[in-house]
């Protein structure tokens, strides 16, 4: 680190500070608010902080938001692959229901769907929300799935791209339509069809 | 129909005349300015009609694209159902190949998807947006299916609704994250894993 870039620990930890409320404004607010209404205002008032402490951070609402998500994904140990019990139907359907249970808490949904639906309309938010937000996930999926396959219990030919997007579709779908509820049964019997398909062929 | 709603011939072709228009403006500009900056006024303005002549017929914007999007989707055959050659994993390609096409098309990709994303933030117009253009698509499938069962070549028990949705939640998921290209293979790709899931097991 650089002199110039050097902070006391009390100044660190005054920032770490004002970074999380920041963060947690926002989720709270787009909840509120919806995306096209949140502000760079109104997320400074609600974190009690200067609005150009956030401009000195994030160069946008949506750079905020964008954090804020990934704080809130990766706060819950989603990055850190998933289970591998040796059954892999089994830690496919232990993964599904986790988000299942986490896409029913409005305190996740709320922010998460409306940058969701912002990245929908805005070609270029899309690819951050993809990198960002998305790919850690699938690549986890990917993993599993590879694991799978090393274990026999996967068809050694099967595309774990396609696979990964036939498993998560319908339930970004579901969750994004509105389309029907976002149960541990909708979760296991998605895992379970789809499994049909990636099964090895007799 | 009672006297007072009675129409000479020529005052409903240009009622018709006039709603063509407006549907057709309410495409083209959500294209060019995206749905939040989409304005009755400015739809009118390029249809050539007074502003009250679109609120006689329609309550929103949303209305009027709603209308737009259903005729844009019914007017190439959409409703009709899948086609049946008695090959069903052909005949799915047939349709999944078009509808890639269809959304490969700027003109009809852009209002439909200013569509999705405003129905994904608005609870009440994510019900409109589903019965209106999702679920006929969905029951047409839903249809093809059950041809199938009869047929021998569809898993007699394959609970059909989540296997409309393991077909086309992978495709709608590409579309709005804009994950990746909506290709002729995709299609194909997606059909044939699809129905590795749906075939009778042995």
């Amino acid at each position: 680190m650089s002199p110039t870039t050097a902070k006391t620990p009390d100044v660190s930890r005054r920032s770490e500070r004002s970074r999380q409320a920041i963060l947690r404004a926002s989720m709270e607010l787009v909840g509120e608010v919806g995306y096209p209404k949140l502000t760079i205002e109104a997320i400074a008032a609600r974190a009690g902080v200067g609005k150009q402490t956030i401009y000195r951070w994030w160069p946008s609402k949506a750079a905020v938001l964008l954090d804020a998500c990934t704080d809130a994904a990766t706060g819950d140990g989603h990055d850190s692959g998933l289970p591998d019990t040796g059954d892999v139907e089994a830690d496919l359907k232990t993964v599904l229901r986790a988000t299942a249970d986490e896409f029913s808490d409005p305190a996740f949904e709320a922010p998460y769907r409306a940058l969701a639906v912002a990245a929908a309309a805005d070609a270029e938010l899309a690819e951050q929300f993809l990198v960002r937000l998305r790919e850690p996930g699938l690549q986890a999926y990917t993993r599993r799935l590879r694991a799978g396959q090393e274990a026999g219990q996967i068809d050694p030919d099967l595309d774990l791209g396609l696979a990964v997007e036939i498993l998560l579709g319908p339930f970004q779908q579901r969750w994004l339509n509105r389309s029907g509820p976002l149960t541990h049964e909708f979760a296991d019997s998605l895992v379970e069809l789809a499994m049909r398909a990636f099964t090895p062929r007799p």
